[in-house]
């Protein structure tokens, strides 16, 4: 039998998850049957960022789970649970801080910009802990020994701190943990919200993806479309159409057709809208009814973390069983 | 039933305690019978500095924990406990980071001096880890809510940001934690190593605790005294005398004597050291005898640091199921 790799990957709790979430999600349901993948609800690492929606974390979870649940994430085949429920993340975490210099952590690039922009925001965050959080996802991902994250772009140097950490442990110590390599989702589409910005929760700009239909006409309502376009008879262009961004994702088939009529002035911007619109409640309305069966019954999503943390605990207690035997022999 | 107040106090095991703890540990003794006190090996600790003596951390913790037993420490009134049993100091010391700015670490006043002493004696601890120590001795404290501390005076800053870190988390959050208040042990008495320098371990100038006469004897013959007494009938200069500063706390009845003695020129060194030698060995002996006997009976200290470990983590389970739900609500 051939072992499976395994795969960390989480998300912070922040509530119902949006259409820009979801090639990451749709990514995690392929990748579930190549490996074991351990899916975290990153409930400590939102509270690194501020303290203010700490009381939002179990709502939030609940209302997550379910976009996962109902994408497809399936827990017969993957673990999914909350990084709180296992102590050995902390434990870690304090250990990997021993053998990390702190300007390893200075120098993580991420982090001189996110403490200038949610300073300019007004949020203090130059805390002892802003400062170790890259090393907490790094005992995140090597407490399940994971060899895989699938992340973004941006998230490459946090993978390569997590592999430098590694490294240093197996020399000092023993080898006990893998180096992971980031699997970079290419069909990760960056999917602007309605008023052409990035999609984001703190915009008010996206659809959720478990969005009724009503809501649904509601946002693509909201799009932002070729400002020159007055009339529906003028050539509108496509480049600078919101609208046109999201059939390029949901309406790949009639892509080509709208586009044509567009430039030609022959189809008008509402139109436009209806069909996506019509498109989107397709293929969303099968999440949704699953999102709302899921959540009528009650107490399923907890059960499901309550099993998945189990597991989770397990296979964390095992590595750090091995780390403890490393450093103390 | 009045309760009584929590005390937590913690050595690093470095492996048998030395004369220079012993007034430590003999407060500690008393305290016993106010407080319900949680002793701890701070085996993590032992880390923050160094990983060079990791595998000298379950030996030493078994040596030094003979030393406190067969001082008088009691596991039938006190916890004695290891620090990295109990996961949860790793998770309080984590929430903490969260709410702890930089700054308050960068100003510990021994952060930056030890720092550079290590670094002078060719140890890199410029680590996230070593910046965050005196955080882990706040969880250490306030995972058990201990409102007293025992501490040498150099210790206050540790006690005053532990307090900070309480009244802020409280104030954020609810009031889980007590201010603890330091303690300073005014009887301990800073006895010089043989050379007449601090007494250490790290300097080969000290007496174990558990010493033999044979070893008592060759510590004693190894101090220095007065240089400037050359014949056995000069006149001694007590105040620079390290057998002298010993006398004072071992020989107290007998000191005035022999102050005038060595004044007058009418007891030589030699004496002097054997009258020394004796004491000690009155004083140590029983201590010695305890020491043994608890070290053969094999498997009696581990046996006892596993229910220590148990009732602390009970106490810091409790505290951190209210941690939770001030936190997360």
């Amino acid at each position: 039998m051939a072992t499976k790799g395994i795969i960390l990957s989480g998300m912070r709790p922040t509530g119902r998850l949006h259409l820009g979430h979801q090639s990451v999600l749709n990514n995690w349901v392929r990748l579930q049957d190549e490996y074991n993948c351990f899916f975290m609800v990153a409930d400590w690492h939102a509270i690194t960022t501020g303290w203010e929606e700490a009381k939002e974390v179990y709502p939030n979870t609940i209302e997550m789970v379910a976009d996962w649940l109902a994408t497809g994430i399936d827990p017969e085949k993957s673990v999914i649970f909350r990084q709180s429920s296992v102590l050995e993340h902390a434990e870690l975490h304090l250990m990997f801080s021993m053998v990390t210099p702190l300007s390893w952590l200075e120098r993580v690039p991420t982090y001189k910009d996110q403490v200038q922009k949610l300073g300019e925001m007004g949020k203090d965050i130059n805390t002892y802990g802003f400062l170790g959080y890259p090393l907490l996802q790094a005992a995140d991902i090597l407490v399940y020994r994971a060899n895989a994250v699938p992340v973004g772009e941006d998230q490459l140097p946090h993978i390569e701190l997590t592999r430098e950490v590694a490294r240093r442990f197996n020399y000092q110590f023993k080898s006990v943990f893998p180096e992971p390599q980031g699997i970079i989702n290419k069909e990760v589409a960056v999917l602007p919200g309605v008023d052409g910005a990035k999609m984001s929760k703190s915009y008010h700009n996206y659809i959720s993806i478990g969005a009724n239909a009503e809501e649904i006409k509601k946002n693509v309502n909201q799009m932002v479309t070729d400002p020159a376009r007055i009339r529906k008879t003028d050539p509108g262009n496509p480049q600078v159409c919101v609208v046109h961004k999201f059939h390029r994702l949901y309406n790949a088939d009639l892509l080509e057709g709208i586009e044509t009529e567009c430039k030609a002035g022959s189809i008008g911007c509402v139109a436009c809208k209806k069909q996506l619109a019509s498109s989107l409640e397709d293929q969303l309305s099968p999440i949704r009814e699953r999102r709302e069966q899921i959540l009528t019954k009650k107490g399923y999503i907890d059960e499901i973390l309550r099993a998945g943390d189990e597991k989770a605990r397990a296979a964390a207690r095992q590595t750090m069983e091995e780390v403890r035997a490393a450093i103390f022999g």
